[in-house]
């Protein structure tokens, strides 16, 4: 099987100007650029857990993988360049289609995702068990001259800033993640930022992660938090409201960025990206994770966010 | 559960020259040394297939799982750099193990492995779910001046060796992974190789691919294969040859090498290795696997290695 799949791989693959040696020996070789540190992420999805496979284009599936590392790599604002694929697949296939082509289909929807952000899927890994379909990616990118944009350089004081809008994702977005490879980078290049992270487990807990990993707390401004439609669409259908939605729904994939008021400040008013960048809330020297109310007074808000 | 685990690893992992942020943002970043090629590998192990979780030490499950990847930057004589690991626990453990404690004894088995040959454990991704435990490692090494090397490179008349003595790893080997790292390194620095490749699925089909790969055939001498005491004691207990179980068994993780003659005579007899190398055959025009007998004829030789 494994050899079936290397030749539709290596029928399908587009070349890369950077990638020597691709599928089908030992290792991939990629000529690496000098001048640009080497960023590296790896995620894994698996089903009934980020996906039903049972219910789910396979296509969507493969479109996730990827872009949940994609996802990654624009947190740090770093520069796609390759990813490699190691994939578990369930022996007896899924919903009518054998092992070797579920992974065609999970490749089929990697590819116009590489395509878009010029990743070379430099290698891979295929695997058949009794087990259920797990999907590991890694994926390799390059800092640019404006350094990686880590989670821990946030200071009391910064505004927090988030792209789009949150809550909900679980009716469609999670699967049809938009990595905001392009938005990272444009904002990184061109205003300074103090801080970034992907909003992958809800707002609230990546905010608070971002508080600890940079030693100061985060105070959100609940009424400034965008609010997506399927936030409230599905507070239409249970007991939480769109702002919980926003708050603790996970897989976002949106950028949670922090800034010096100023800078913030002018990134709001530019609105440099295709999607809004909001101001939702300031660092404070209070660990933890807050809600500012009227008065700047701060109480404490639950960092309970969607856990996987 | 994993930011316990993150916790642990960064108390755990040892710091590394190269590595600049590691766990516990988005992504790690690594400097990159200018001028060496990135090599890149992906291998993942799973439960009931590469290890029996229910009867196996996890350390020895992490130290593999590292290992066979590891063992593929060895067959492109490429230096190992850093990896990713992308575990996948089962939720309800595993003997009496929690899916934390699991993933820590999976981490202490990869440790000293990582330490050996200098690689930055640079990251990871932990994931639970209800299905059983699947390890994705990628791997990242850099070629040196002396280029990476591939499977395509062998021409009719290089000569084939190998590394070690072949056959019966389940007896235990397939865990204690040892990759020949050092010996690919040093092999391809001294010596003009032509092709290698890590012997994962059998000598037989490993040798047939590398044929395929390099547009030849390969012709063993199969009085000259060296057969592991492992192989032998285990044709005790089956109704299989020791040369067929070095023949057939999988996971060797010996390197299986070509050369010009002259250069292959050299290393034979200059045995520059801490592991024996010996002569096993010849590159031959006619594609596929053969046979050498008496006289150098040729007759068919199955391909059948060990499949997963």
């Amino acid at each position: 099987m494994e050899l079936e799949l290397v030749r539709w791989l290596s029928e399908n693959l587009p070349p890369h100007p950077l990638l020597r040696i691709g599928i089908g020996d030992d290792a991939a070789v990629l000529h690496w650029p000098t001048n640009g540190d080497l960023v590296v992420t790896t995620d894994a999805v698996t089903d009934e857990v980020d996906f039903i496979l049972a219910e789910t284009d396979p296509r969507l599936v493969g479109h996730k993988a990827l872009g949940v590392n994609l996802s990654d790599l624009a947190a740090m604002a770093a520069e796609p360049v390759a990813a490699v694929v190691s994939l578990v697949l369930p022996r007896k296939g899924c919903g009518g289609r054998d092992g070797k082509q579920l992974a065609i289909e999970l490749y089929r929807g990697m590819l116009p995702l590489a395509e878009q952000f010029n990743v070379a899927i430099a290698g891979g890994d295929t695997n058949s068990w009794d087990g259920p379909l797990a999907i590991s990616i890694t994926a390799l990118g390059r800092a640019t001259v404006h350094g990686p944009l880590t989670r821990s350089g946030a200071r009391p004081g910064d505004y927090v800033l988030v792209t789009g809008a949150l809550g909900g994702s679980i009716l469609g977005r999670h699967l049809r993640v938009e990595p905001r490879v392009r938005e990272g980078l444009l904002l990184n290049e061109r205003y300074e930022l103090s801080a970034g992270m992907d909003i992958s487990d809800g707002l609230a807990l990546d905010a608070s992660r971002l508080a600890a990993a940079s030693d100061c707390g985060v105070a959100l401004r609940l009424d400034q938090i965008p609010i997506s439609a399927d936030a409230v669409k599905l507070s239409a259908c249970d007991r939480a409201t769109p702002l919980e939605h926003a708050l603790g729904d996970g897989e976002d994939f949106e950028l949670l960025l922090t800034a010096a008021p100023e800078v913030a400040e002018q990134i709001v008013r530019e609105q440099p990206l295709g999607v809004p960048v909001t101001f939702i809330g300031e660092c404070v020297t209070h660990a933890g994770l807050w809600q500012m109310g009227a008065e700047r007074r701060l109480t404490p808000l639950d960092a309970s966010g969607y856990r996987h």
